[in-house]
């Protein structure tokens, strides 16, 4: 009743949300290891035209670059590798460049000088002036369409360069362009880079017509005519293709739309994307961006934000807004709408799929987003959750190797990092009221994937009971890891009533304890005769996924009693986890911050996201308090720096989201969240399901920030676990802070020996 | 009536005409000049399944060859260059290579050696023995799939192979493969070759599931597994990929099904084509090959050549029959069907779609087959020739440059040769009850097209009358097939009522007596100044397209009585025509034959396929008709050399129908065909109207290859025009031959003062 009452009232505020999307600062995390994009887009939205610099940053942008080489339309969020930066287009004047120029001689390209002075970008725009040109860019995105605005100056060379050559990092094999009439250009590039085979298609709109055009093949014009049969000579400098001059195909393709410009003469050019075909890019421009209308376009997106952000409306300084919104930005760009308005898309198999009953998306960067991103989408997004999941269905019906993503990028499947994590994402949102997919076929597919006998290792992992270290790499993360989604199998297995399934998995998550040992304190590499990886160095890195022993041996969300048995019990646990952050050198909060780590702990990479709240699993949560408000504040941020990770896709600030609001999903799949110190005074949510659920932390402040005492809906809660069902049909947490810690509330182990209390 | 009575009779005696297709003989022209393939394909199919020898015939295959590599699924019909080629495939036993090996060291590959001995070609079927594997292949092929059914010996390593990088003699610049299930695969690849950009893929199913199976990328096999991210460590040897053992994607893949096989043991492989999507390959495979039955396909495609060949039911020698009914099956073998059974295909602008009230083709060899090819199809293929003309509508509505087909190859212009002959194509259909085209788009596409801006020096051409040579290259050739292209354009728009544009295009269409030189007697170039071209030299081959002056000079077919005019009357224009057929050399038989020419006469080349026809617009019959029957005895036959030039996409093969029936389109657009002299005894025709029209020349044989006169429906008939009205609705033709020219009949030049007497 509080939920419906509560939600009843916000449809009756809507002004009072209006504005939360001015907190965003897509500057965040684009300088250093966040590796995020300023350019706008809208919520999981298709197309992200935005600038890039050097191409060093993954996200194509960095905050540090004195030039930008142009607007291309696509990046990748926060990802740890390179791909993505569609169709690049620049504007300038004076004689033009069909090359972007190189880090030593910039002039000797298209590139241009910024400066952050004449630089702006907020939710759903971008502002720059290329000084080389004395030329302003405005951008603006709707779901699958981009407006450039460009004022120029006066000029008798003016000019819009779209280079379809240009990706970050990688190579186009193929592309063609077609000028369909006088403002209007298609064209087509194929790829071969972190996605192995990516098709894509581009369809432009100009305001006005070109006064004239060319299209550039390997740098030299293509002009109609060549060989025997055509009407031109050969002439110096002039690619001669058997081709018109409209239309060309090749490998190294630019086109160039030329104007004279009068002083501040605006000229917008308007794009879309469709991975189906040229056609389609057309249909889906023609569909969300009819007119001219720059503004409105922008303040669509910048409602979509607006609503979108309106899930969760904190208390807090201007700085943790920025922070917060922020994130919560971050945590809804990817994964990215990925079909075209006719409900068109791309396959895994490579052929033009109609969604029936879904949406579908791409960009699924599992092995990062099923810790905290996908449970975040689960909570507030269940309806586009419900859209992914149907998306990872489809993806394995579409896979000749009957597999569940496990790190999708357009079509295409990276096979990126470990596990087979999209079976959390699906079984953590069946249990979390994610509707809309069939749990049957869901299931197949997850035992398919789980069985599958040719995956890293998992034969001999189905029989042993580990992944052996002599046949195959990174043995202990994997091990890991399939124990825990083996673990979401089970639950799954058991709620549809499959019995023996359900044994088998459960007795698979169980295998953690198989590589734990105790001689050493670590989970440790072991080869198929059960030998011991020797000699064994918790540092090294050779059975561990981007990390070591010392980040992966806490790694069992599904088991922590277990594991802590293992250890002997809470208190050595608990001195073990303390050394983590002192292990091998002081704290150093500057450095670690720039770093992203604190001893052996790396925030800045998902192994160590749960750890902190290991400590609740111990009878020790306010260890777990005091990290993790020091990670909230050293560790994040409102500056282009403040990333001090990767931002994955979203999970880097999803974590962020959760921990802020005081709980955690340190095991998706299951039933509750895990308590760690609440960041914000009061925070109000609203769930996927329309109900609402209030957090206040009262006397919060930066030494305040051990918990004294909560309540859930009125009562006195006295564990660190928050079951779902507790808080799924809304209702009120409200915390007590204080500036020491509570050694009494949350910590009664025999509470912590079951998953919920 | 009595076309309705002889069809009535037709159907009453199907069995009739069950084995004309016996008579094929695919070999004809597979070696030399004829480039044509011996594989199986159903009449004007979408796949031609055939053996490759050493990619130096533009075709794929030369009869005297040693050594094939294999069969791959398409072939180019007597082109005179290379394309296509897709998707080899080629069995074998040991050890499997992955290379075809070189001319010189051909056994370092799978290439094998073949007999022709063990090695026969019917309708719908081929058969051979790959010596180096003792493994028979035989082929079939519907409209859109194909058969191999393969004979192995015992062996422990038997394989399958499918090279997807093959295509003859040009690149592949990607493609991907992927193993559906354990008899399935699929696979795409895109070429740059003559048509610029080519997307195929396809589809194959195994009788047989694979004992295994490997995919090789750059000659080394792909294992799962690589880098730090998948199971398995680098091995020497092995290509590792971001990918899948059952799938990869690269610009070198080749894939190997493998097999123990028992003695004698038959496994077959189905293919099918689409260019849209391996979803649609599968479904045009399912469709129309849904079993495992080799004889049905054969059998149901040698019936549909039974009944294409039946429309011509003649009387003749064991050697005409072979000869005439081989240049039918030529004829009908392209243009080519271009769109899966789902109604889908690629469309000149790269986008799929779907055709509505037409079926689409592609493979317009325009510049050779608007000359007898379309003529034939327009008189026996009217429903067909309306699909290709509206496939041809298609195109310019798809076409950025506005223009109607030049020569396209699967979705490409290949800008190939010159003029705009679709037009002549469209024209002569519109005038020839070729059906089912809107007659007021294909006019507005005919007058864009002929007016393009861009286009080949028309605008110069336009205003001064000629194409200048000084600003245009082939300018006689130009000048002479655009006034012939525009008479065209001229009738029609005289019949749709648009008397300003007939006046402006029929001026046009007398361009060619800017060009003629009297003093010289010969068609010049000019530039544009109005200077003839100095020094000229009727032998070169600067201002002509593939030929000279000499072959050039008589192409006026629009408007013969003005030509004659400009060389002084019958007397003087027929001496000069005398002179080409002796001019330079004598008369030599075998090497003419051997060549194609006589004297300056190039049969194997287009210019001079309607020339000999020119004496009986000058009075001098008889002259035509002993070089026709000479062409016809020496220049055609039943055996691999036999077509002395590139048979064009059926042009060549036209001639020989047109020709050996006793009649030959000069004048495509006009309203009347030009009489020669039949050079066989009897023809039944079965119009595309359903009428009958019967040919008998009286008397004749090889001596006796003169007509001393003619019957129409009965009635005397002394001109050597014969209007397309007078035989529409079928009748008799009835030759009376003899050994001596008579000089009166057909002789009346006051009958050819007009195109029709």
């Amino acid at each position: 009743m509080l939920g419906l009452a509560a939600a009843l009232a916000a449809i009756g505020q809507p002004d009072s949300t209006a504005h939360l999307s001015d907190y965003i600062r897509p500057f965040i995390g684009t300088h250093g290891e966040g590796s995020m994009y300023p350019g706008p887009a809208a919520p999981f939205g298709m197309i992200q035209p935005g600038p890039d610099s050097n191409g060093k940053q993954f996200s194509g942008y960095d905050h540090e670059d004195p030039m930008i080489h142009g607007f291309s339309m696509t990046h990748l969020s926060g990802t740890g590798w390179w791909d993505l930066g569609d169709f690049l287009f620049m504007p300038g004047t004076g004689e033009p460049k069909y090359d972007p120029g190189t880090d030593t001689q910039p002039r000797s390209g298209y590139q241009s000088a910024i400066s952050h002075n004449d630089e702006s970008a907020s939710a759903g725009y971008y502002k720059v002036k290329l000084q080389d040109y004395d030329t302003w860019v405005e951008l603006t995105a709707s779901d699958r369409a981009a407006i450039l605005r460009i004022t120029f100056p006066e000029s008798q060379q003016a000019w819009i360069l779209t280079d379809l050559k240009h990706v970050l990092h990688w190579n186009i094999v193929w592309s063609h362009i077609r000028v369909e009439d006088n403002a209007t250009v298609t064209g087509y590039h194929l790829e071969n880079g972190w996605a192995k085979e990516r098709h894509l298609y581009f369809a432009a709109r100009y305001s006005r017509p070109f006064d004239d055009y060319r299209i550039i093949n390997d740098g030299k014009p293509v002009v109609y005519g060549g060989e025997r049969f055509r009407s031109q000579s050969e002439t110096e400098g002039v690619a001669i293709r058997f081709q018109s001059q409209a239309e060309a195909a090749g490998a190294n393709l630019r086109f160039l739309a030329k104007y004279k410009t009068s002083k501040d003469e605006v000229i917008q050019v308007k794009i879309a994307l469709s991975a189906v075909s040229a056609e389609n890019a057309l249909k889906n421009l023609d569909a969300e961006i009819p007119d001219w209308d720059f503004d409105r376009v922008r303040n669509e997106t910048r409602h979509k934000w607006d609503r979108e952000l309106s899930k969760i409306q904190i208390d807090g300084t201007q700085e943790e807004k920025e922070t917060f919104y922020t994130a919560m930005y971050h945590a809804f760009l990817a994964p990215n709408l990925y079909q075209d308005v006719t409900g068109e898309y791309r396959g895994f198999d490579q052929n033009i799929h109609q969604a029936v009953g879904f949406t579908n998306y791409t960009i699924f960067s599992l092995w990062d987003t099923f810790r905290a991103e996908h449970p975040l989408l689960a909570l507030f997004q269940a309806e586009r959750d419900a859209d992914m999941i149907n998306t990872m269905l489809a993806h394995y019906d579409q896979s000749v190797d009957h597999m569940l993503p496990i790190w999708t990028l357009q079509a295409n499947e990276t096979w990126c990092m470990i596990g087979y994590h999209a079976v959390s994402v699906i079984v953590d949102g069946y249990f979390k009221g994610v509707k809309g997919f069939d749990a049957r076929h869901a299931y197949n597919a997850i035992k398919t994937t789980a069985m599958n006998p040719r995956y890293d290792g998992l034969p001999d992992y189905d029989r042993l009971g580990w992944v052996p270290d002599d046949k195959e790499t990174e043995s202990v993360s994997k091990t890991l890891e399939y124990a825990y989604d083996d673990w979401c199998i089970a639950q799954m297995a058991k709620a549809l009533g499959k019995e023996e399934d359900y044994a088998h998995f459960l007795k698979r998550a169980g295998s953690y304890s198989n590589i734990f040992d105790p001689s050493v304190g670590f989970m440790r590499g072991k080869d198929s005769n059960g030998h011991w990886r020797t000699p064994f160095d918790p540092h090294g890195h050779k059975d561990c996924t981007e990390g070591n022993s010392w980040q992966y041996t806490w790694y069992v969300p599904q088991d922590m009693p277990g594991l802590i048995t293992l250890f002997g019990g809470n208190d050595k646990f608990s001195r073990k986890l303390d050394e983590l952050f002192t292990f091998g050198k002081p704290e150093n909060k500057e450095e670690d911050a720039a770093n992203g780590v604190i001893g052996e702990y790396w925030h800045g990479n998902e192994p160590s996201h749960q750890i902190i709240y290991s400590y609740c699993y111990a009878g020790q949560p306010w260890k777990a308090q005091a990290r993790l408000r020091g990670i909230v504040k050293d560790f994040y941020g409102n500056k282009p720096t403040s990333l001090t990770g990767n931002d994955d896709c979203g999970q880097m600030s999803a974590w962020y989201i959760f921990t802020a609001l005081g709980f955690y999903p340190v095991c998706p799949g299951s039933d509750y969240y895990v308590i760690g110190s609440p960041a914000l005074p009061r925070a109000v949510m609203t769930l996927s399901n329309g109900h609402k659920l209030t957090m206040e932390a009262e006397n919060l402040s930066g030494a305040n920030l051990y918990v004294q005492s909560m309540t859930l809906n009125g009562k006195p809660w006295n564990s660190v676990f928050l079951p779902y069902r507790e808080i799924s049909r809304g209702g009120s947490i409200v915390f007590k802070m204080g500036p020491q810690p509570d050694k009494n509330w949350g910590s009664d182990s025999r509470l912590n020996q079951n998953s919920t209390p």
